[in-house]
């Protein structure tokens, strides 16, 4: 059903967000939607850059209208006029767009850190609550038809028949990355996720059943993924909004641990948690959890008879990261056991002041016969319908390509380093010195990336 | 003491906040000042503009940003060379830096709805927090010497004996107005907020203990006020944010009213809410309190035995306002009966499911003898050093000078009128009718903007 | 006739041009429309604010773009179903789209200095440059219809019997005012010109063979009439370029005189502007004529034997601009006197030496039965089609509304203050301390503008 | 000399150019530097991006101005406090805002294509402007002291023992490139030029001698070098601009052949154009051209006796630029020998009616012991002072090292192209066919261009 006027969401990144079918603005409103609300998109990122405290919410209405754009794109330009004639299916429209606004609904408090902990998976989550007959989500996709909930499901899921409409939402340039890389870099305040959307929009097409892009918008691509590149080496790998997770992982943890080996201590009643902690949750269970609900914890547990969940829990709320040394893969374990000791000579329980973190990311791919999972490969249409590869043409993506960058750090407590600094030099001990010298390394050249070649 | 590296915090509105006090980044790390991070600037604005979801830390950075930018500015150009010259003494930087930071940390969740059901005061919060000995801020300042936090707080009071300071921190043109409406306005991603910051610091100028413009840039000021007018009846007034407001002023009520007459009923343990409940709260209690405790209260409310009180709770996470009514003063009475009586009728508890509300404000105005609360107007300065106030050379100001404006409305569940339009024309009764007839007045002119001349 | 694939420019303010018929790609390639690239858009503003270098053809592009997007609105939400159901005939597409395309195709170098002169009249050059069928525009019009060039004509003349066609290129606020102040604001480095266009795109309609907005949109109208109003006082009034447009004038004075008489002392040939000089032009002399013509003369004149010509054309070329004193208009004629005998006696011919400039703009007006140019009010439309006339609602603009505002000014070279200055002050004839003093007097205040109230 | 006041310009880029020095103000308006708002900064680009219509003039204010906030931060942080201490010898300033502000002094119009023509070189004229007795500039700077002059033209010859002025000024990352980058994105419209310019100002600093950058602003120096290389790829090596080039540059030489050959013929005084026509010009004659001046004697030439001078000045002034085919460096003399007997048969003079040209750039190099020119290489340096070249630690900058990047293209009149496409397919000449074949060729996949590795 179409609204009678259309609605829109004034947005800083698009401008307005336009609403046309009753559909999508009951999926908004829906009780699982608005949960969103209390989910911020970039976990601890806000504790390095402060303007981030934007939720999922704010970003699942930009992949809505992205998606929106380009659909709209391929209506007026691109409708398909015949079967298999490759073109936009304009039956796929309204598809497409609940796919887009709903791809991130599977989210909960901190995914990456909780479900490490506690065994949760939002991709999985994602596709239940939308084909759930618990959910009001489901309930209003069922009103288009009752297996239209499912197919939504697949699009997310990339099993979908209709491969367009899967790439729109999910592939190396689609409407959720396209989205987060402006949204995140505008709410940091960083240039550097600033790309050409208007100049990809123009460019886009739909061409034997992939999404491909005109050859004379090649730089614009190619920006959008050096753009992409940026955004994780600048923001999204930030040791310091790290370190901050590294104190959650070990507060989530030493929590668990103290419900399992110690549940009388623990003052404050654990309610929404328990299940999580006792493994044995439903869905029900995890649409209560939000940011607000987790923060509540910490909040109480700061206040508890357990000194290290005290500890970590204030840690978190009153941001004090854990610091880090950047490793090389080989010195790893060797490192990884010096700090250990140190943090265990200086009266820390080495289980939960200590962390590992690797971050490494693929900025972009083409298809290899030996990858593992295949990633969609950005492909180039020439004036007479030949298929480019991206980084065949593009130096600067082809320097990315197929190669991860990031780094591995090992956290511990500032604390720690500003100890070993009052011992005179000469009192070091050998793991004392291996931990002072490797900070001191990495301070000296900040290489902290490395890359890897995957293949 | 000075840093011996400037630490920067990237911004979204200044581009990068600049500090070069170790006090400076001890207040913002203490845990009072981080408890910021997790207090909303903007209240149930999100739920209108939802790019706004910036908390009151990341607006206390930038005032004191602004606020850096004018000392160092004063420094620079117009230090003071002898005593009495009016112009700015350079030995009051930190102490005007430190209040332009910490002047809202007495916020706290919800601030204009929790102080009105719970008797809180954020004003003197603030003066407490900082005045205190308990608190983190308090010992910071004191490391300044004894009597700084005094002055810190007496700046935020307007009772230090140095004006310019205080005017820095709060007049009609000061740092945390000029932060807000820019940066509320990027977040909100609307452009009302937008005015030449730039060119006021280069006419902004101290000059006999008053803080004055430079006559050649009086078109900035004029542009400045005009924003605050804007910002104030497109974003700050928004008729659905309020809507939520009175959700949640109901929701409140209703939370001291189950815990003081059936206290056995509410499930949930209230635990941090009590002392403000009963009345009997300390500072060490107001501290806890953030959006994120409260919210976890309505998460669990929405769950309890009391039908009013989960459905309120529902309502305020689901964002679903209440809609409004806007009537005239002399009208004001007649119609609020009138919704009362169609509340009651089907069957609302007209004491948790109406609201009044009425948001007016003063864009400008200038000294009046009869006035009850002297604002400190605006001052312009020509080149031979006369002073002109604004509205007597912007005819615009003038136009806003000394008159409130806003609205007065009354707010009902959206389901009332959903029910009362399946009701048949004639058989509608009185009151039934004047409601009707009320809220389609408005919604046809939507002039819901009133003004009254104070004076 | 629609092209196969849409053209588009790039540009600053629109992101994008969009061209969808032949007619409009084949006006912009015309020859004519080419020479608005030699013609800046704003005069000698650039001299004040050297950025605003851009030209006409920048502009017209603007234009062209704003109605484009105006008419597709129009068409997809309010397409007139039936005769005289006041909404929008999309038949008028083409028309609206070539008259907002070629409103300013008449204009000329330095239009209004060149005017006064030569008495050319660029809204008259603008009729026929469209109606000549010398001209390749009338050629490309005549394409579409014989009777298409008038018709294009009289909607710029605004004369044509579909008003909503006329509004749309030239009321109080249309295509031609939304594009100039936005893109004279980006150019100019100032944030005074903005306002929020996509909002105004959104509240802008048909009804009753008027354009109206609406009521939600009200503020939106609001800040576009007062960004009008700071881009009049701010840019285009600035007092210095104003000083480069009186130098201008009497450059061409002079060269006229020289011609008229003492054509045998000018060694450069003045070919191109013979005609005008001689009072005798065509339409293709005009068409001739552009800034950088104009520039040439300037540069061969500064080497002329007249010392007069030449000089004023070093002082333009060189952006030496004459100096001013702003008077009010009772003393206007005194004042006048004074400047000229101190020029006299200072041994400069005051007839190419003086200077008296006034500019007012009138912000905004409703209709008024007494003025004597009607101007089309701005006209609000409640949901229940009620008609509210914009200045009622909007005291800021009600603040603005029948009030002219500028000032008088009286301009003379820079060095005769210099010289004036050197004189001790018992020596200053009458005339030289009234010089002084009333140049002294503007500086110390610089409340150069007036308002006067027009009715 | 120091002004009692300093004086801004409003500048789009830079929010405000701020200047100190008596001797900066006096250079800008000195006649020479005045002349520079007649020369557009990027030639014919602005003809396939309209907005790109900007001065040399508002360019050289942005090398000034950011030259002058390095020099500021350079002093504030890093002054010498000892010979030899490889930091930031204070009194260099002047020399270094004078060398920013003038580096460009010597262009002319369309410099590019007139100095193929007319042998002229605008380096050697900028050393020379600055230099020679007869210049204002020249009379202005020898105000400091009688080397002054010499010591600025050096700084832009790279000759100045202090290497870190030269750096500033030249260098693969200065403040000529990094004004040019942003305003002629600005003005351009497009987003490619953007980079972050504040960061890089945090992180540039001298060092022995040489200009470094921190380690920790890797990304944003990487970011500042792939926005250089987007800029050439997209904007200054645009096909459309470089066709206008070819017109013109056939252009310049027909005037030159009609008045070395025929020039009886010539009905337009040629008088400023002359001494370059004869091969024998003065500094004065120079300064006598402009955009302008170009301007006046193209459109007198399309009222020529001369065909084809005629037509090619019409063909400039209206906008037509010749079409292009990219050729393999291999197949360029078979292709353009084609053309030219394409272009005979057809009846067009082949001298001026045919243009190759090629545009290459080397985005980055480092130091190289085999190359010919040898580059200022980026280097950063770490918290130990380790100095790290720039390619070595960044991917994207590698693999752009030491390749320059461009096409070759041959140019022709596009009505060739129409001509030949009414030949039925059977009837074309082997030449015929080999055009239109690389013609379809290049439209079909616009990979145009091409790198090359250089060592």
């Amino acid at each position: 059903m179409t609204l009678s006027r259309e609605k829109v969401f004034r947005d800083p990144v698009h401008d307005y967000v336009h609403i046309q079918d009753k559909v999508i603005i009951d999926l908004i409103n829906s009780r699982e939607f608005q949960r969103l609300r209390r989910i911020k998109q970039l976990g601890t990122s806000s504790y390095t850059f402060h303007g981030a405290e934007h939720s999922r919410f704010n970003h699942s209405l930009g992949v809505y209208e992205t998606a929106r754009r380009i659909a709209d794109k391929f209506e007026r330009s691109f409708p398909s006029q015949a079967e298999h004639d490759g073109l936009w299916d304009t039956s796929e429209r309204l598809i497409a767009l609940c796919a887009a606004l709903l791809h991130d609904i599977g989210h909960g408090p901190f995914s990456h850190t909780f479900e490490e902990i506690f065994n949760t998976n939002h991709e999985k989550l994602t596709q239940l609550i939308i084909t759930s007959p618990e959910t009001e989500i489901n309930r209003i996709l069922r009103r288009v038809s009752d297996d239209f909930p499912d197919k939504v499901a697949s699009v997310i899921n990339k099993t979908y028949p209709n491969q367009q409409v899967v790439q729109l939402i999910s592939s190396q340039i689609d409407a959720d990355r396209m989205d987060y890389l402006l949204r995140d870099g505008y709410y940091a305040g960083v240039s550097y996720g600033t790309f050409d959307l208007t100049r990809i929009l123009r460019v886009i097409r739909p061409f034997n059943d992939k999404i491909v892009f005109d050859f004379s918008g090649m730089h614009a691509v190619e920006d959008y993924i050096i753009s992409r590149y940026q955004m994780y080496m600048q923001v999204y790998f930030h040791p310091v909004s790290r370190g901050m997770e590294e104190v959650l992982q070990n507060l989530f943890s030493r929590a668990k641990y103290c419900y399992l080996h110690k549940p009388e201590d623990m003052r404050y009643p654990i309610d929404f948690l328990k299940p999580f902690l006792l493994g044995n949750w439903t869905l029900q269970d995890y649409l209560k959890l939000d940011d607000h609900i987790m923060s509540n914890f910490f909040a109480h547990w700061r206040e508890d008879n357990d000194a290290i969940l005290a500890d970590l829990a204030n840690r978190f709320l009153c941001r004090k990261p854990f610091k880090s040394i950047i490793v090389n893969p080989e010195e790893k374990t060797e490192l990884a056991t010096a700090v250990r000791e140190v943090l265990f000579d200086a009266g820390y329980d080495a289980q939960y002041y200590f962390g590992e973190n690797s971050s490494f990311d693929l900025p972009y791919d083409y298809y290899r016969l030996d990858a593992k999972t295949n990633r969609t490969q950005i492909e180039l249409i020439t004036k007479n319908n030949q298929i480019v590869e991206l980084s065949k043409v593009s130096p600067l993506v082809n320097s990315l390509a197929g190669k991860v960058r990031g780094d591995y750090r090992i956290y511990f407590p500032k604390e720690l380093l500003e100890d070993l600094r009052t011992i005179p030099a000469d009192q070091l001990n050998d793991n004392q010195r291996k931990v002072l010298v490797a900070y001191a390394n990495e301070r000296s050249d900040d290489t902290h990336q490395v890359q890897q070649r995957l293949f």
